[in-house]
């Protein structure tokens, strides 16, 4: 079954991900020409320095001119590890034009135009694989695209990024705060030099808008995702999660409404019981539940980073482009039919967990208590604590629009015997 | 896009499964044709009973010539749901040759004789797909067959038999004996009413041979997998895991030889550490371990039984074979290229935990530890309790060759100060 002609991949980008999709297509070439029919050929690796040398590559293969690399027709398959909007986009549509089939990990691309992309490959018969773009070797892309395509999902909901479990879980540990933690986190090299896109949530946000778009069969773009970072989450907010059975946990969360029509998706901290298994993913693990309606509860666990785990998502990518490159066959394309409304965040029912400070007097419970119930917001507890004259009162509320429990804590900052809103979280997992 | 010819599916069996299989496709019949491309079509259903009332099913297509619906030239797709050796063997092979792709949740006959159908589909052109026969919708399968493609599986670990784990939970939790445990699942339904299928081991058996066999692209059958059920497990094992912060669970263990030039796969009850996330697995839900070079530690977790579940699967596959119907594709074959040995249960490096009922007299230490050197088994750690004269000594040895530790077991059952071995277990994931 062997066929002799090798097939052609071209590499763009060869830093931990990219030299590590090298190493294992030179250590393990016999079995991956098994599993696709065909051997494969490394045809050209576009870098941006070009100076360095790099472990196991023929300096002749190394190229500086990534555009001319895609432009070969002789290329099967592009493997895009540069990230980044552009050149990416432009590389990857150039690639399709050429007739190559193209695996990326490039999760803000697909996050801000998957589309143009998924409409560029099926018009010139080429495939797009992508499980690397979210949780790096933890499948879920090819479950949701197919294992689930029979099924209808409804939920899914995880922690899909690793630098901010990281902070948490160390915040939570070692009752660290917010700037101690990552700090660490930077030293172990969890977090970047520039956090920004893990801390303020733009990657999970990214992986949110991803997983939505392919649940649901619907486009969603990063700029439909809500996002809330994590470096407000103070080490009280970690403290009062304890003293509730909880813990804080940043979570991408994307969910069809009650009545099936639309769907939201988001990334926030928010607090989850310590019994959901969410709450035992420590480090910079991944774990993702998918709810669907016949399947039910799936939970997928793993390392959601690293250049390891990321490449091994990517080889499983590029063997199946290439085994539909020897076959004649396309894997599967965009899936957006159902064409849901994204509904904004003020639409999500969730609950909230709130700190005041209050004045420690007669009537303010009832003034607080008041509040909520103008905003059709029901209570589920209220603690009270005294503290050196004032007073903190905690309140857990029952489901509530999120628009309706954002009103409600304006209105509570306006009264005169509430001092300070000092943590508002949401409260998930129950 | 759309085709309007439909896809016509033949479904083999209407228990639990088949009929949610209908079920899906009638209540989601416009998702469904929207992922696919063309609309599906229920064309026959084979039962052995005619005269049973179907929900949703019209009386004409039903039919007892299975033979005859699987011989019909214009099936797309026949899905089998009977189970068992024959006749669904026969079925299936028919069906190939008439030009279907098959869709089955059939595990036994994958462990025994899944290559001959592999052969026969690709000898007709057709798909085999088999989500459903492990662990229900729990992505496994295509997981290890697609996502880790490009990657070197080491090890696959897991629960594969809700059955046994809600037995061994059961036990763990109220203490129950083993026949009070079953007695509690087959009246909560979790149990079938002759249950030596699940409780010898014999299904965990069959998924582990199915998942060695794509994990390691290797044939592996039902026959190669050491299999012991739990009927021997104890209340007082229970409690002896627990004194060494440890519980039972029925494990499905798939390993790769330290060499690389073998496999091993079996089934037994093991004592796993309580800090390893498959002893958090409860009830009748199923976990399993993928250890993989470049991916790390993958956890797949869910309902690993249950109609709905496996018909998620069934319907994940049919739209599969069904896209690949429409595409003129094939998915992957059968990968066993790697035609590694599989080795016997003798060779597998593992740890026991050894109860043994001794006399109470000095010696009795020396001479059992004396054993134990000679069959060159080194002794993690010796726990000795003094009992109405008699005394326990407990033996958790370091890791060493299965044999090796069968050939301790039997000298120190010769030993007279040795009256009797009270438990042995394995002890794994640590």
């Amino acid at each position: 079954m062997m066929r002799t002609r090798p097939l052609k991949v071209a590499l763009l980008g060869c830093g931990v991900v990219g030299s590590e999709v090298v190493r294992i297509m030179s250590t393990h070439a016999d079995d991956l020409a098994a599993r696709i029919g065909a051997p494969l050929e490394l045809a050209g690796v576009a870098v941006r320095r070009p100076g360095r040398v790099r472990e196991g590559i023929d300096p002749a293969l190394v190229t500086t001119d990534a555009v001319g690399l895609v432009q070969r027709d002789d290329i099967d398959v592009v493997v895009e590890v540069i990230g980044g909007i552009e050149p990416a986009r432009t590389l990857i549509t150039t690639a399709f034009e050429h007739g190559a089939s193209v695996v990326t990990a490039n999760k803000a691309l697909l996050a801000e135009d998957g589309s143009t992309l998924h409409e560029t490959a099926e018009k010139h018969g080429a495939d797009l694989y992508f499980e690397a773009a979210v949780a790096a070797a933890i499948p879920l892309v090819r479950p949701l695209r197919e294992s689930l395509a029979g099924d209808k999902v409804n939920r899914v909901l995880g922690i899909v990024n690793g630098t901010t479990n990281f902070i948490l879980d160390r915040m939570t540990t070692s009752g660290a705060g917010y700037n101690e933690a990552l700090e660490e986190a930077t030293a172990l090299g969890y977090a970047e030099a520039d956090p920004t896109a893990d801390v303020e949530g733009f990657d999970a946000a990214a992986k949110a808008a991803i997983l939505a778009g392919i649940a649901f069969h619907t486009r969603v773009r990063l700029d439909d995702v809500h996002r809330e970072g994590l470096t407000d989450v103070s080490a009280a907010d970690i403290a009062s999660a304890r003293r509730m059975g909880c813990t804080v946990k940043l979570l991408a969360i994307c969910e069809r409404s009650a009545d099936g029509r639309s769907v939201t998706a988001r990334v926030h901290p928010a607090m989850i019981p310590l019994s959901h298994p969410l709450a035992s993913v420590h480090e910079a693990y991944n774990a993702v539940f998918v709810e669907a309606e016949a399947a039910g509860q799936l939970m997928f666990y793993g390392p959601g980073a690293g250049g390891a785990p990321t490449a091994s998502a990517v080889l499983g990518d590029l063997v199946a482009a290439c085994r539909n490159k020897v076959n004649g066959a396309r894997g599967p394309g965009e899936s957006a039919y159902a064409q849901l409304a994204v509904s904004p965040m003020g639409e999500v029912v969730t609950r909230y967990h709130i700190s005041l400070d209050v004045a420690d007097k007669p009537g303010v419970l009832a003034q607080v208590a008041t509040i909520f119930a103008e905003h059709g917001v029901s209570i589920d507890t209220v603690r009270q604590q005294g503290k050196d004259g004032d007073a903190w009162l905690v309140v857990v509320t029952h489901r509530a629009p999120d628009a309706a429990l954002t009103a409600t804590v304006e209105a509570l900052r306006k009264l005169d015997t509430v001092r300070g809103v000092a943590s508002i979280m949401r409260v998930e997992g129950e």
